[in-house]
C-alpha cells in the first residue's frame, strides 16, 4: 500500500473545523503520513519564550487538513486508524498560559484574581531512551518520562453549517485531548458534510488525564494513519476502538454532562454489539466502565468511557473494521 | 498481632458520619476484621425484590462503626490500611432505583420525566472462579466478571459539628465510591473530632468507574484493616497510597470541582513529597496524572487523581507508613 | 396577641440546623420578636477589622433558635410570616473573605491563584433616611442605599438525622440568602423532625441578588414573626408567598440544578393551586416566571422562581393562610 | 430620519452568526424596520402541529440579516437601540420539543429516560387588550397575559473565523433569550469582523425568565431599531442599557459561569462609569445587583446582571449614546 505524505506549509494550516477548503482529496483505504505543527505553532522554544509574548492567538492549534474523503456523506462514519506517531522535533513545550487551564480562573470561570505566572517548560527528547525530561523551574528536580505520543485534536467539519475553532471538542471530535488517541486506536467519527473534511493536529509527546494546566508536552508530530469509511454508520458521538477497549468520548460542560454523553453513547454501542436493552447495558456498564477524564481545560470538557474487551464476549463493530485496519497497518511497516 | 473481630447487630449500624456514639475504642496499631452489611441492608435478594418496595430509606448504606481511635485529635491524619476484603455472601445485588443514578433525572437534576423502570439484578458469586455473574434481564446474555472487592464508604466524623448521611462523600471521606479503596491501599483521612470516629461500609464485589446506575455489585463484606495515626498530618482532603500510586479524592458538584479539589490536593502533596513549587507540581502532574472518575451519582460527585510512583523518584509519605503497614499486614496472614 | 421576646446570650446561639437542643417551645399562632446577631458574630466593626484576623470560624452565622413548635410532625408545613425586620445596630458590615465569594476561587472551585485582598466595608445606617452608606475604599465615592432588611437564613432541622452548618441552604431552608425573605413574606418549610426546630438569623440590611462577594450588609436584626403550622402540608422544597408572588427556592450545585429544583417545585404548586397538569404548568410558567438568583456563594447555590399573582386567576394556598397571617400581623402593630 | 424597511424572503434568512453574506449595508445612524420570522419558521400554527413532525431542524431560529455596518471594525462597539417591537401575526406558538428544554433531559444532560410528550400551545393575540392567551391542554384554564415583546436573538459575527448556529448565546450576543432585549433598550456588542455583520430574530410576544420549556410565545415580529457605532468601545461581553438599568449578559455552562461572566463584566463597566477599583465595584454590586436568569435551555445558559441607575450617582456610558438614541427614537415616531 502506498503512503501519501503530507507536510503543510505555514499558510496551509487550518485553525477551524469547517470553513476551510480541502487540502487534499483522499479515497477510503488511503494511508497518510502527515506532519503536524505543535499547538503553539512552534513559538515556544525555550523557557524564556513566554506565551503572553510569543503565542499569536490567531495561529494556535494548527491542524493538518482538511482532507476530503471521497464518497463520504452525512450519516456515514469516518474511520481513522492511527498506525504510528513519531515526534518530529527533539523537544516538546508546555506552558501555563495566563487565565487558561484547569487550576486557574479563566474567561469562563471568571474571577477577579490575578493570573498564575506565565511560565514555559521545555522537555528535551531522548530518542534512544524514548523519554522527555521534565525540568522543574524553581528547584533542580528533573524527571525523565516515557514518550507516549498521542494527538489532542482529530475532527471533522461540524453539522449545521457551523465552523468551530480547533480548540473545541464536540460531537464532531476536535480537541478532545485524550491520551487514548494513540497508535493502535481506530477513531469513528460521524460525517456531517459531504467529504467529511477531517483534519488532525495537536501532537502531544505525552499528556496526563485532565491536561490540568491546559497544555501537554506539545510537539510537532509525524502521524501515519489509515482512512476508511462506514456507509451509514455514523455514531452519535466519537467512538474509539483499540485491541483492548471499546470507548466513547463525550464533550460538554459541566464535566458530568461530558460523562453522561459518553456513557449514553456506550450504552447505545452495547445495544449494537451485544443486543442489550438499554437498562441492561446501563447495569453492565455500571460494573465494568473505566472513565478516565480527558480534559478539564477546553471550551468543552471531555470524558472517555471505556469497556475492556477481555471482560466481554467476542463482538465486532462495523464489520470488524478495526481488526482489518490493524492488519493493513501491519503490512505498512 | 491480634485481630479484633467486629460483627454488628442490626441495631448497631450507623447511618451517618458524626452523631453516633462509638461502637468500640481502638488503639493506633490495631488490626480489625469487620463485617459490613450491603448498602440495601440486605433487602434485595432476588430480581423480584424491587427497591421501591423493599428498600427502607431510613436504613440505607449501613456503616460499621464508628470506631474511636485513642489519641486521635483534630489535625491528625487517620491511616486505614486495607489488608483484605472478602465477600461475606454468595451473591451481590444491584438496582436501578427510580430517580437515582447518573443516567436519569434525580431530586437534584430535577425534570418532569418519568423514572426509569425500577429494576434489580442479582449477581451470583462463584468463589472458585472468583467471579460474579451479570445476567441480563431482557435478553439471555450472562457474563462472568472478576470479583474486585472494594469499599464504597470510608469516613470520619465531619468538622463543625455537622452530621452527614452515609450517602455523602466529602472532605471527611464518606461515600466516595472509588474502586481504588481496595486491599493493598492505605487511606489517609483528616481527623476533625477527638477520636476520629471512623466507620466503613458499602462493600462492592465490583464497581465500574462512575458507578453509572448508582449502585455497584453491592454485597456484605468482611474487611481486614489496620488502624494507625499520624500526629499533625491531616491532609486537606482524603489521600490514598498503594504500592503503585499516590492518589487524592475530591468530592463536590459539578464534577469539575471534584477534580479541581483532587488535583490541587495532589499538587500540595507533591510539594511535601518532592519539594516542588506549586507551579512545577501543576506542570508535572499535567503530564502524568491519571484521573478515573469515582462516582457521578452521589450527593457530591467524586474524582480520583493519581500519579504513578514508577514514573517518579523515590519518596515516602508520613514517614513511610504505607510500607510499614504493608509489612504489618503481611505478618497478619 | 402577645409577642414573645427572645434575645439570646452569646452561649445560646446555634451554628447548625439540627443537633441543638430547643431554645424555647412555641405554639402555632405565636408571635415572636427575636434578636439575631450578624453573620460575623459582631467581630467586624471597622474597616481595620479584617476577616482573617477577627472572624472565628467556629462562630459564624449564629442562629437564634431552635424553636420547638408544639404539634409539628414530619410531613407538616411550618409557616413563618415575617411581620417586621428592624436593624438592631447603627451600622452593617460586609467583607471580601479570602477564598470565599462568587468572583474568587474557593475551597470548591479550587485553583492555585492567590486570594483577593481581605477587605472590610462598614455601612453606616441613617435611621431617618433609612439608608446605609457604601464607602469605597480605594476612591472617595460614597453612595447612600435604601435599607431593605431581609434574613439570609431561615430553616428547620434536616431529615435523616443530619446536622448541617448554618452556612448551608438546602431542602430544609437554611442559608438561602434571598432578598425575598423580607417583611410581608410567608415562608413554608417542610417539617422533618418532631417540633420542626426552626431557627433564624443572618440579618442583611440589604443584599444584591447573587450576594456576589459572599456577604451582604450584615447586621444584627430584630425580627417580628408569626409561627404557624399546616398539618400534612409539607412542600418538597421551601416555598414563599407574599402579596404579589408565589415563590419557590431551590438550592444545589451547579446553579442550573438549583433552578431546576425551584422550577419543578413551582410546577407542583401550580398543580395544587390551579389544577394544572405538569405539562401545562411547565408551559405557563415558561411564559411568566421571574427567576432572581439568590446566592452563588454558599455551600449550595440558590435560585428563586416566582410567579406574579396579578397575572393569574385568584387562588389560595394552605387555606389562605398567608392572608390570614397578614391580618394577624396588622393587629400586632 | 428615514426608516429602511427590510422584509426577507424565505431564502434570505440566516441560520448562523458568521458565514453568511450581508443582506444589506447600513451606515451608523440608520433606522431599520425589520420583519423577523418566528423561531419555528412559521411551522406551528395549531396545537395539532407537533414539533417532531413539522419543525425542520435546518430552518430553525431564522435571523434577519446580517447587516454590514459601514466603518465597523474589530474593537468597536455596535450599538443597537430598540425603538419598537410589534407582533406581526395574530398568534404566537410555544412547544415542548422532545429532549429540549430545562425540565427534561437533553442531548447534553443525557439520560436514558423517555422524552416529555411533544406538545404545542397556540397563544391568540388580542391586539385591543394587548394580550396573548394561554390555553391549558389538559384542563379548561385560559389566562390572558400581557404582551411584552422582546427579541430572543441579537448578535454579530463571532471572532476567530467561527460560525455559530443562531441557537447559541455567546460573547457575540446571539440567542441570549432575555426579556431585557425589549423596546427602550440599547444593546452594545463587541465587533469582531469588519462590518460587524449583525442580525436579529426570535421574536417573543412574551417570555418568562429562564424560558423553562425552551420556547417562549414565539411570533413573527416587526422591529424598529437604530444602528450606531462606538469606535474602539468594544465591551468584553454584551451590555445593555435602558432608562433604568446598567446590564450585562454572560452566557456559558454551568449557569454559575454565565453569572460570573456577567458579574465581572459589570465590575469592569463600573470601573469605567464610576472610576471604582474592582474590589469596590465587587462590593457595591454585591449589595445592589439584580440577577434575572435569562435562559437555562440554550447551548449556553445566559444570566443578566443589572444595576439600577436610580440607586447610583449620575453617569453616562459611551458619551451618553443611549440618551441620544432615545431622543432620535422619539423623533421617529
Amino acid at each position: 500500500m502506498d503512503v501519501v505524505e503530507v507536510v503543510p506549509t505555514f499558510e496551509q494550516y487550518a485553525y477551524t473545523f469547517g470553513g476551510v477548503a480541502p487540502l487534499r482529496r483522499v479515497r477510503p483505504g488511503t494511508a497518510l503520513r502527515v506532519w503536524s505543527e505543535d499547538a503553539f505553532n512552534g513559538t515556544l522554544r525555550s523557557t524564556e519564550d513566554l506565551s503572553g509574548a510569543k503565542v499569536d492567538l490567531r495561529f494556535i492549534n494548527p491542524q493538518t487538513g482538511p482532507f476530503l474523503v471521497e464518497g463520504a456523506e452525512p450519516g456515514d462514519a469516518l474511520a481513522l486508524h492511527f498506525v504510528a506517531m513519531e515526534p518530529a522535533r527533539d523537544w516538546g513545550a508546555s506552558a501555563a498560559i495566563p487565565f487558561f487551564g484547569g487550576l486557574t480562573s479563566t474567561d469562563r470561570v471568571a474571577t477577579l484574581q490575578d493570573p498564575l505566572p506565565d511560565t514555559t517548560w521545555i522537555y528535551e527528547l531522548d530518542r534512544a531512551a524514548n523519554t522527555v525530561t521534565f525540568a522543574a523551574q524553581r528547584t533542580d528536580l528533573q524527571i525523565a518520562l516515557p514518550v507516549e505520543p498521542m494527538l489532542g485534536t482529530v475532527g471533522v467539519a461540524p453539522p449545521g453549517g457551523e465552523v468551530r475553532s480547533s480548540l473545541v471538542p464536540e460531537r464532531f471530535g476536535g480537541n478532545m485531548d485524550t491520551p487514548q488517541m494513540r497508535p493502535g486506536a481506530t477513531c469513528f467519527l460521524p460525517v456531517f458534510v459531504p467529504g467529511a473534511l477531517f483534519s488532525v493536529g495537536d501532537g502531544h509527546y505525552r499528556q496526563g488525564e485532565g491536561e490540568a494546566c491546559g497544555t501537554a508536552v506539545e510537539g510537532a508530530m509525524t502521524t501515519t494513519l489509515l482512512v476508511d469509511l462506514v456507509k451509514g454508520g455514523a455514531p452519535g458521538w466519537p467512538r474509539l476502538e483499540d485491541d483492548t477497549h471499546w470507548m466513547t468520548v463525550g464533550s460538554s460542560r459541566p464535566l458530568e454532562d461530558a460523562w453522561r454523553i459518553g456513557q449514553v453513547e456506550l450504552v447505545r454501542w452495547f445495544g449494537e454489539l451485544y443486543g442489550l436493552h438499554p437498562m441492561d447495558a446501563y447495569q453492565l456498564l455500571s460494573q465494568i466502565s473505566e472513565v478516565p477524564i480527558a480534559n478539564v481545560v477546553d471550551v468543552n470538557y471531555s470524558a472517555v468511557v471505556k469497556a475492556r474487551k477481555s471482560l466481554l464476549p467476542p463482538a465486532s463493530a462495523y464489520g470488524g473494521l478495526h481488526d482489518e485496519l490493524r492488519r493493513r497497518a501491519a503490512s505498512l511497516r
